[in-house]
């Protein structure tokens, strides 16, 4: 399946000069949304892993199916403030200023299998953050996944000590 | 299998007085999670559902997953300038002020068959204002299906016109 012409382009969004990739009509359709689904969890079935690990909010729509999929366990990392109990945190530069993300601190069995998804990978830099994380709880990061790559970004040499795959590559 | 024991309940979260039911260690468990998600989808596998409508950012979690077991597409209602593109947006009472959520204007096609799907039901006003966004969409509203509910809130109040489902009851 053709999963590029579900992913629709809009400029100058969320500022101007950005062209924004928008993922929603593919998860719209319900037969491009089973096959990313599907294409992901067809490389890491035979990984044993234990847990999804998705960024908020978008990581989560692609993450949870993808973790029911493997029949893993689901894990958020969110931006401070949003989670409850216990939490393990890192703060990471920004464009502008800095970010902070939160993970909770019993999330994740210590040495468990650890597959990181989002939706898209641009800088690197919000996924380099959230790796610190999964490996502050002794997670073991069996790949990174993403949806798409933003190529000329360069975003794969913040996260080089991972193996990283990317479904659609612009 | 007893989802209750994997929700955990925090006090004072997330301000003084109120009791959090905590969803997270039942989503990263991966047993629990996946009865969950079957538990919901068994109730509506004969429905016909077209898409999941599911609100920003705990009710993706599931409503991704669900829709990936129904064979349906899964649409987002997000907070107000959080979804590129066009959108409808409907402004609702909070406790304190009021917010708005959006839809993108193509997410849903006339007539199509929804179901709607949140974490928890508590006052039901979120939900009912996401239901006033699919409508302006002529989508067709099946069902809303919550994981939880807080039955003192007496949610159920303000989405009365539609077929109700939860799976846990507080």
């Amino acid at each position: 399946m053709d999963l590029r012409k579900h992913i629709r382009t809009i400029p100058d969004w969320p500022k101007p000069g950005i062209l924004f990739y928008d993922i929603m009509p593919l998860m719209a359709d319900r037969d491009a949304f089973a096959a990313s689904v599907n294409d992901i969890a067809e490389r890491y079935k035979d990984k044993k892993i234990d847990y999804i690990v998705a960024i908020d909010a978008r990581g989560f729509i692609l993450g949870s199916a993808i973790a029911y999929r493997l029949n893993a366990g689901f894990v958020p990392i969110r931006k401070q403030g949003k989670l409850p109990f216990k939490t393990q945190t890192v703060t990471y530069d920004l464009e502008y200023g800095s970010g902070t993300l939160e993970i909770q601190a019993d999330a994740i069995k210590k040495d468990s299998n650890v597959l990181m998804v989002d939706d898209l990978l641009a800088t690197g830099g919000t996924m380099a953050a959230a790796c610190q994380l999964v490996e502050k709880l002794q997670g073991k990061i069996i790949a990174i996944a993403f949806l798409m790559e933003l190529k000329e970004l360069n975003g794969r040499q913040k996260i080089q000590k991972y193996k990283i795959s990317s479904e659609l590559v612009y």
